[in-house]
């Protein structure tokens, strides 16, 4: 048969192809695209194309910017002297959320992976270096996700920044506050007898 | 503080508005979008406007089409005097699937529903009954939903329809072919008891 006129199998396809939507959610979008007035369906594509367009990476700590440096690096009440080290840029606003660190950031964009072929290339790993490199940087505290892969990429930056006289720590693993004992897995809890601390 | 820059977040707001898309999971649209070679993403916005530019109501049954009379309304081979009357678009991609039906087609795009205040003008039904009123048609199936609102919908049109002398049929209620007994509610067995046909 004749399925959707063509224009909208199109737009169809396009919903389709985004993570974690199916045939029939793209399906659902295309028709509420569709139903709009043709002037936020309008906008609706001007910002996609503007994201792109304007979105870049902030030459200093690789986030996210609308152009030049970042808003957290452009902020002079910041520390400059500590790093913060995330893989992802919503790591930063967690982070900022929390409103208990003052220092700067570094967006490493990924972790290692050698499994979906991420090396160390492909990651914001050598403006980290060259900004370590160039002094003035006391300690640099791996933020990346305590999983296999945040783990490996922290170890392999600790290695890479030791030589250059730099502190490197880790955020500390533990029972998450509010959590339950009972509910914590293994894992977390010999990490969090480890890491215990005198009252 | 600092969120996304304001382009990133325009766009992650353009995905939050979308039906059934959380602010997390637009994040995460945003975020695929921004990621994807420019000429994807110009790609995407374009099959948005191009979809609302070019997809317009067919001008005999009001199915969607890229202008001009659908492909059904305009294949001679199917049946003019049997009309079947769906309340979306995507119902007759589902009747069409089960090649069984080969009249034609009208769409209502959407159901009588005052609780959501759509009464008969907001629906295509002006041009159904202009259809039916110009003659030639024999039998109308109402195919909308059972549920209340498609039912309500379907006894309203069989009475607008019924003083041109047309026959108006509904769709059999029953067990759905491959159900099971013992999960069918009581409302679709009491249907399928009354509907019961001599074997």
């Amino acid at each position: 048969m004749e399925y959707f006129p063509a224009p909208l199998e199109k737009l169809v396809e396009q919903f389709a192809r985004l993570p974690g939507i199916g045939s029939k959610s793209a399906q659902r979008l295309a028709f509420h695209v569709l139903n709009l007035p043709m002037e936020q369906a309008q906008e609706f594509a001007n910002a996609i194309v503007e994201a792109k367009q304007k979105v870049t990476l902030c030459p200093i700590c690789r986030n996210l910017t609308a152009g030049g440096p970042c808003p957290i690096c452009a902020n002079p009440k910041r520390d400059e002297s500590l790093l913060c080290v995330v893989a992802d840029p919503r790591d930063v606003i967690a982070m900022e959320r929390a409103r208990e660190f003052h220092g700067r950031y570094h967006v490493l964009h990924g972790v290692l992976s050698p499994m979906n072929h991420v090396g160390p290339d492909d990651l914001q790993i050598k403006p980290l270096v060259d900004r370590v490199a160039q002094g003035g940087i006391r300690e640099v505290i791996m933020a990346t996700n305590p999983d296999t892969e945040g783990e490996t990429t922290a170890l392999y930056l600790a290695r890479l920044l030791k030589p250059f006289g730099v502190k490197v720590t880790r955020l500390a693993y533990g029972i998450p506050v509010g959590g339950h004992l009972e509910f914590a897995d293994d894992a977390t809890l010999t990490r969090a007898l480890e890491g215990r601390q005198e009252l």
